[in-house]
């Protein structure tokens, strides 16, 4: 057997998330049905992590096992053949050690939430990020984002179905800055908390718009209690940038 | 009647373009129809362009004249309203001087095309960029776009059914420069020809892959000789920007 890296590019709308679902179409079942089309093999694609649906990736890496001999190329330009017309594509294939594994190898995840400060709908930009027409200030948001980053638990921040054993996490970085009328939010941590993203994002849009000041977020998160989160924001702002491993 | 001053930001995808046309939908209808919901009036709406079938336009400057009094901002949200789900969108409405003319006025116009640079296939920007999987030498097309700028007779970049009286036009700034993988091409002119930009940008190509030199580029504008253009590029990758006005 030999172990593939791909790195895949996705756009979130037509699919219910990463995961292989029951009942509706997913991307990691859209690649490896292109993988059994092309190997006839029943290979299992792991992914450094799951995203809701409607949520986007730039760079989700993932590896598969393979019996079949075929270099990456052709791997992954034979995959993306058969994607089409699905807005999926793999952007890299190499061979990858036996010990490499997405998930568990993994020690860093970026994202970014697209906030479009605007009153008028997005014509070039529905489906792919969030509109707020009331003005935001990015400034005071990033203030109050600065209380979020080191090592908390996040039980405020979390989805009531999230599985992670511990609602402690370490969040490296979470940055807001605005750039013309689009405010963009990046965070870096190990891993995330289900919906934690979406959770703080919510929870700073508060803080954005006046209703809500830098210690209503502190005491947020201190209270440890998810009634207490601002409203979560909706998929279609989130990307996940990068995923990080050992060099 | 009042003369309002509109901008739009579209996605070409599903239009045959800005202009009106006998069999399928465009632009400029649709917003004329939701414009004819809200008034009952038979409105023309003049535009400072045309955009070709799969042009976008991030700020495309319009006029109409309407006898309905209402006020500038209830005209664009009720529009809005009716476009959805169209990839449409008014970005701002005014009144606008008796004398003022979207088209006539106009002093300049910015285009940008936007080329991705990468072998695999675009999932987030499918039909918003032209992919181009061969590296590109975006110094190389800059130093042969300069060659371009200033007046000159464009003939040898301009579609053979291109309406206008001249094939002299000015190009004020033609820029080329790389974005990660992306490479962008910016133009600012008072007036273009029917696919100067396209044209234009296809026969940088050639010069960003190596096939031609920058003399060549200098040698095709000479020959003022639609046969020395290299290929027309596809549609999706240009954007209307900006269109500028006495201030």
């Amino acid at each position: 057997m030999t172990r593939f890296r791909l790195i895949v590019e996705y756009d979130g709308r037509p699919f219910m998330g990463w995961q292989r679902q029951a009942h509706g179409p997913s991307v990691q079942q859209a690649i490896e049905e292109a993988i059994r089309s092309i190997t006839q093999e029943e290979a299992v694609l792991h992914a450094a992590g799951r995203t809701d649906t409607g949520v986007h990736a730039l760079a989700m890496t993932t590896h598969v096992d393979l019996a079949s001999a075929m270099t990456p190329y052709r791997l992954a330009a034979g995959i993306n053949a058969r994607l089409r017309p699905l807005p999926v594509a793999i952007l890299s294939a190499e061979r990858a050690a036996e010990d490499f594994h997405a998930r568990f190898s993994c020690i860093g995840r970026r994202y970014l939430y697209r906030i479009v400060n605007r009153r008028a709908p997005l014509a070039l930009d529905a489906g792919r990020a969030w509109r707020v027409p009331v003005p935001l200030d990015a400034e005071a948001m990033h203030s109050a984002a600065q209380l979020l980053v080191g090592q908390h638990d996040f039980t405020t921040f979390r989805a009531a179905e999230c599985q992670a054993h511990s609602p402690v996490k370490t969040l490296d970085v979470l940055r807001v800055r605005r750039a013309g009328e689009e405010i963009h939010v990046e965070a870096k941590a190990r891993s995330f908390l289900h919906h934690q993203m979406r959770s703080i994002v919510g929870t700073l849009k508060l803080v954005g718009e006046g209703k809500w000041r830098p210690r209503d977020v502190a005491a947020a998160l201190e209270a440890r209690d998810r009634t207490r989160c601002g409203p979560v924001v909706p998929p279609e702002g989130l990307y996940l940038v990068r995923v990080d491993y050992e060099a």
